[in-house]
């Protein structure tokens, strides 16, 4: 295992901006980040893509079978397919000769949510694709898939979600009751520990599962936001956008625009682990080895022409539809012009934060 | 290869129901005739899954690949899927004993246009399914899978659909040059010609993709509307309501409410093959045997609850796409009242015509 934990606190809102996965805007915004992301992942699945994996892929038969779990609508998971299948396809060159042409036929599964658009997904498949496409609709802490059936399996900017609350944060008779927050950063410890506790069981659950899911030899990279082990959980970008929100609803709820109960009873089903907590996961699962481990570098404020206001966008898209369920849509505009203010207002604080995305190269043992 | 080629003129519209898998309202109506469906297909079901087959399954690893081509959104979909999933079932039971669990997996994958609303396709899958559920978009005319990845395809009332319509039909200068008419039935011969002609490019299409993406010994299953060798097309109630309908536009064309020349250029893009012309392609094909052919047993008008509003209302469904894109919406309810009361007419006509629904048990050569 070679790793490189470092990470960088340079800037700021990529990786809010990249969860907005359901965002048209924040794609668009978004491509020098996604260019980053490439430049980092493609030398890791190079350097995965070894001889050894290429022959365990033609002893399971000549079809390589790559999922991508969290998908979105694209674009970005076609561009990770695409980079995925190039690696194979220039290993393979690279053995046998240029101009031999690969024995594979790949076949690509996108999955993500049965609620996820599948319809637009499938509708901007790129033309020249050289795979066959799937669509499959389920949650990604379960099963998904047959035994054995899978060659690599990527995931991006979605394992940070969880699989349902903790239940503590409701309870108004347990510690961990989340009074007046919708996260865990400046919440009671045993806000984070249920959180935490939660994250642990759904990893667990996902490794399990892929391990099932993966021939031996398998690959799966996965980028997630992380927290550098040591930093504590209000200073990372990602917690402190997700503080603010909750501050504004808070303001809201005093001026008597939404109910306090209702500040209360929201909860975000997100959780940032630390990298030591995805390590454990991993120890704890046993079947994978950690091939690669790496964070990706940021991206300066400017390079990804973000304001408060494109932040302010970004999140919104993301959170969205978690609010209007709790407070009814009426309250989105004013929501989130409060809360272009207060980023305004806690810029320093935002420019200063630290942002770690952790890139992963697991293989599955034999 | 036994065949029992009959087939019953008892009575009408079930075929043009079933085809309106995307309407609702059809299905709601329709259960009679899919649980006949059922009966007649569960047998041959059974009888093709030998033991030779499951032998097959096995040898290939222990997942098994079933694909619905034209699946639409369910729930017609579901219940083949399953049906074919307890016929392998309790084969491999009733071989090794009734209390031994299977050591299949299965893998479903539901495949049509990517035009289909797989989302709700998605939302609707069983809770209770004993399968990975997966969706593949593109036509079943082209390759959809990877080589030999699939052990049986099942596809019901979708391959009389053409993948596009012959140009000559358009063309002012062609004897197939359609005028005043939006099918082949009462038409010159060319047009007839012309249509047979797709057919048979399509049918080649549909069966040179399947041979590649079948198992050897692989199995598939079509349901598809047929005309009996010998009967003449205007004796076919599915072309009896088509023609029906072309007559509405025309009359209404006459009275100047849609012009003459959108209903020269409107043409419908689906042909009622004969049994002849579809084991003609399958013997041109060669990769497959023959194992089962017979014709669905028809239902009564009354047992599927059917009046000649029902019938308009089913055909609507399927139709109003195609005419709201040549016509624009605003003459569908003129167009569909004007229908119904034609149906009405017509009614003795209808309940006299040849329904001939084929079901095809085909099996890939080694
Ligand atoms: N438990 C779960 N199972 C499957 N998908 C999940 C999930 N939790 C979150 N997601 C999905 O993860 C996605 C995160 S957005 C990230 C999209 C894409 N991977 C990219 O890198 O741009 C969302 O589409 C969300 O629906
Ligand atoms: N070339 C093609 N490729 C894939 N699907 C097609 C197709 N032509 C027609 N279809 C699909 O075939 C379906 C016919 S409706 C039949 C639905 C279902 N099999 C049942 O038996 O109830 C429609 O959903 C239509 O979109």
């Amino acid at each position: 295992m070679s790793s490189s934990l470092c990470y960088e606190s340079k800037t700021p809102m990529e990786e809010c901006i990249m969860s907005g996965g359901n965002d048209q805007l924040s794609y668009t915004k978004n491509s020098t980040y996604q260019g980053r992301v490439i430049e980092v992942t493609r030398p890791l699945i190079n350097e995965a893509i070894s001889e050894k994996f290429l022959a365990e892929c033609l002893l399971s038969g000549r079809t390589i079978c790559i999922a991508d779990l969290g998908c979105s609508i694209g674009p970005n998971t076609f561009i990770s397919m695409q980079n995925i299948i190039d690696s194979i396809t220039s290993m393979y060159k690279s053995i046998h000769g240029q101009n031999k042409t690969t024995p594979f036929t790949f076949q690509v599964f996108f999955s993500d949510h049965p609620s996820n658009d599948f319809n637009t997904l499938f509708k901007s498949l790129p033309q020249d694709r050289q795979y066959h496409a799937s669509g499959v609709p389920g949650s990604f802490y379960g099963r998904l898939f047959p035994p054995a059936s899978l060659h690599f399996v990527h995931s991006s900017f979605a394992l940070h979600w969880l699989s349902k609350l903790p239940e503590e944060l409701m309870d108004k008779n347990s510690l961990a009751w989340n009074k007046g927050r919708i996260d865990y950063t400046n919440a009671r410890e045993e806000v984070a520990e249920a959180y935490a506790s939660q994250r642990r069981k759904d990893l667990d659950c996902f490794l399990l599962a892929r391990a099932e899911e993966l021939v031996p030899q398998g690959l799966m990279m996965i980028v997630v936001p992380a927290r550098p082990n040591g930093v504590s959980h209000s200073h990372i970008l990602f917690n402190i956008l997700n503080d603010i929100l909750g501050s504004c609803l808070m303001e809201m709820a005093k001026r008597g625009i939404v109910r306090e109960e209702s500040v209360n009873s929201c909860n975000l089903p997100m959780y940032v682990a630390s990298i030591e907590e995805i390590e454990e996961a991993i120890k704890r699962n046993g079947s994978f080895s950690i091939e690669k481990m790496q964070i990706l570098p940021s991206v300066s404020t400017t390079d990804a022409g973000l304001s408060p206001q494109g932040t302010s966008s970004g999140i919104r898209a993301i959170m969205e539809g978690i609010i209007k369920e709790h407070f009814g849509f009426e309250i989105l505009d004013e929501l989130f012009e409060l809360y272009t203010k207060k980023l305004e207002e806690n810029y320093h604080n935002i420019v200063s934060a630290k942002v770690c995305n952790l890139v992963l190269m697991l293989k599955r043992n034999s």
